[in-house]
């Protein structure tokens, strides 16, 4: 008989061979056990002590398993799923002129936003993402998509000084803008609305300083693409005379609450304008790599001090919402392009895929991390598989060998979200029907290569 | 009623979404069948075609699936599965010296490298891929368990002019050949013994031309490392006065039975060389990344003409054996590199990993294609999958979307060797417990970080 009287706790997941913390410490507990009370960690540490401390409800034992914080994906368009592998391995400017552009506006809808949205949080769910920031049009579907994935999300609103297919009057964007505040779900606490400023060369300076008051206005996270290719950079140059982290800077747009997707060709002087406002920044490899635009120097940022989490992008450039192969590729290719085997270490990347992330895109007090009084986003690894065996370092095996399929139990708010690989709030084969449907549509037309 | 009399077959899959060939038209058939006897395929066609001719004694109906021709990995260290993850991030002198080689010497044993091999196997064909290349020593051991397994492979014996695990007295290794060349089980066609020079910089001009003539003498593909890191380019040119391609040219060890593993820093006039010469190449990027030996010029090797296929190398430095994601990975990084996003297109790299790897590892008369004569060596993908869908381009998808978890069935000489995800050759619940065994022993006395 127990000598204390226990705490309650609504579950205890136990026996963990590791669990991976990713807090300031980097603490690994193997074994390791967590108790969870109201969708919140009270407690992290050894089976035995938390055995002793807490009277669970509910008790999962997952001995082979890896447990770790659910990942967060920094830089997504979700609804763009439905053009996922539409067009590959194209010059940039066909790609978005005979492709994206025209697909785009002839399908994107809120019904084409919400179920695009669907997929990619089926997508993500399944594979260890709890938390995503995206960027595109009618956010306000995307936001329902999420709500009821019950996935973490920040939805921000796209703003250009073109017509889109939700503002096709530029003139009519602030309109549109308080439209989708005043329309944004309030009925989940896990969803946060967002601007999404597309980039500073398809926005003017005013659009950018009024979007980021607005921002500053309600503390929303401010979001923009910036220096993603060579191109932007010239014509910025060519524009305003200076860089375009510089010329950001001038508008008084950078600051902790300003989140920088891509940055893939900055200089020293704006990697230091970045950690001296406090920016964060998106690394997007995989979608830098395949539209063959660059590779963001990453081990220079990260010394630097910004805080940089992994983003996907949309899944028309990568093609999938996979931060397992994100994390893998972000450990390696910073290696090569700096001639050091050191850099991006295993344990950097996971923090990147993580805590980093959670901090860029405002969520870093609720989530990123296994801690007393953040909010029970977890991720489980079953590792009882050949190409994760033998295992000798935990943060090793996720980083260079785990892989999204590996995923077996995924919680968000302490909900289980996903159990033994099965999502369980969408139903996917239907879904993955109605995608179907929507696909042969926006097929139909479309001049295949 | 037929009016036709039919001719019998062993099995037929059939009603498969899309089968892609990977023949020198790149035909795909959508949907497609395939009808298989004694090993061979012996048709390939579209469902209806083929059921009005064939009679099969079992029909497998794969809607809902792509099949594409068994992966073929034309560089892999099988026995080095066991080091999987056992240092990772540092210096390449330390993660050798103080790591790795230490490993080898007081490890690699014949138990070690039929274990490892075991496991290598496991992981790879339960990842779709049908054909392996691998170098180690001990390799008769690595045979053995190749052959357990039912996977095609060529087994090369590791030479070095310095003491080996199983040459411990380097004056001794014609011996362990010629006992190697003896030993070599003659069980199955499925295998080939081949010699693997570790490289220029290891083994002697004699060494290497001793090698070459015993290859050419029995018919078998020679293997080499060749220029992986600058620190080699530059040994050689110091010791010989030349390139290490050049090198092995003066030395006649060049022709279409030679196969140069990585290739990183190569010149013009070497990739002139070893298209001259008929010389394959193994491109094994995610090792060259992870070890931050640099990016081979694959777009300028394929423009030559030379055949490259894809490798893993070993789990020491990658840390799995996935051909999908080097597929992925392979179809990204040349874009960036090279600032063109239409090299390296997914066609490309999936006859990389195919056809043009089996032509590499001398295989190409029997596999890495779905032609009539081949040899029945298959992957059925699974892509009733929310990260596959939609699907407009199934070659697309193969190479930027799939996983190696996708894999449901695979057939090696039409031999069912994996079925719904589950390998039949090999009791794995029980591999991973041994493997585990070993790793123990291996992990102490280790020095850990």
């Amino acid at each position: 008989m127990d000598r204390h009287e226990k705490t309650p706790a609504d579950f205890l997941i136990t026996c963990v061979d590791h669990v991976i913390t990713c807090d300031d410490t980097f603490q690994v507990f193997s074994p390791g056990a967590i108790a969870v009370h109201q969708g919140t960690i009270v407690a992290v540490g050894t089976p035995c002590e938390l055995h002793q401390r807490y009277e669970a409800k509910e008790t999962v034992t997952l001995s082979g398993h890896i447990v770790l914080p659910g990942l967060v994906n920094t830089h997504v368009h979700g609804a763009m799923s439905l053009f996922r592998g539409l067009a590959d391995d194209l010059p940039l400017d066909r790609w978005l002129h005979e492709h994206i552009f025209p697909a785009e506006s002839r399908h994107v809808q809120p019904d084409f936003v919400f179920l695009g949205t669907l997929l990619s949080c089926t997508e993500m769910l399944l594979g260890g993402t709890t938390c995503f920031c995206d960027g595109y049009f009618f956010e306000e579907a995307a936001a329902q998509a999420a709500d009821l994935c019950g996935i973490r999300a920040v939805l921000g609103q796209g703003i250009l000084d073109f017509p889109t297919p939700d503002a096709p009057d530029p003139k009519a964007v602030r309109h549109r803008i308080q439209a989708f505040l005043e329309n944004f779900p309030r009925t989940s606490a896990r969803l946060r609305p967002s601007l999404f400023c597309h980039a500073p060369y398809t926005c003017s300076p005013e659009t950018l300083q009024w979007a980021k008051a607005v921002c500053t206005d309600r503390g929303m996270l401010f979001q923009i693409h910036v220096s993603e290719t060579r191109w932007e950079v010239e014509t910025i140059r060519s524009r305003y005379g200076t860089s375009p982290v510089a010329h950001l800077e001038r508008l008084g747009i950078l600051d902790d609450q300003t989140l920088c997707a891509h940055a893939v060709w900055i200089d020293d002087q704006e990697i230091h304008l970045l950690a001296e406002t406090g920016a964060c920044m998106a690394h997007c490899v995989e979608s830098n790599l395949k539209l063959a635009s660059g590779i963001a120097p990453i081990p220079a940022v990260l010394k630097a001090g910004i805080p940089v989490g992994l983003g996907t992008d949309g899944c028309a450039s990568n093609n999938d919402l996979d931060l397992f192969s994100e994390m893998s590729l972000t450990a390696r290719v910073h290696k090569a392009v700096t001639g050091n085997p050191t850099v991006c270490d295993a344990r950097r990347v996971l923090l990147m895929a993580t805590r980093m992330g959670a901090h860029a895109v405002g969520w870093g007090a609720a989530t990123g991390s296994l801690e007393v009084g953040k909010k029970a986003d977890m991720v489980a690894l079953d590792m009882e598989r050949a190409h994760l065996c033998p295992l000798y370092d935990p943060t090793s095996h996720v980083v260079y060998a785990a892989r999204a399929s590996d995923v077996r139990h995924v919680w968000v708010d302490g909900v289980p979200v996903v159990r033994d690989g099965v999502l369980k709030t969408v139903d996917v084969p239907n879904l993955l029907r109605e995608v179907r449907k929507a696909a042969a549509v926006i097929a139909e037309g479309m001049f295949f290569r």
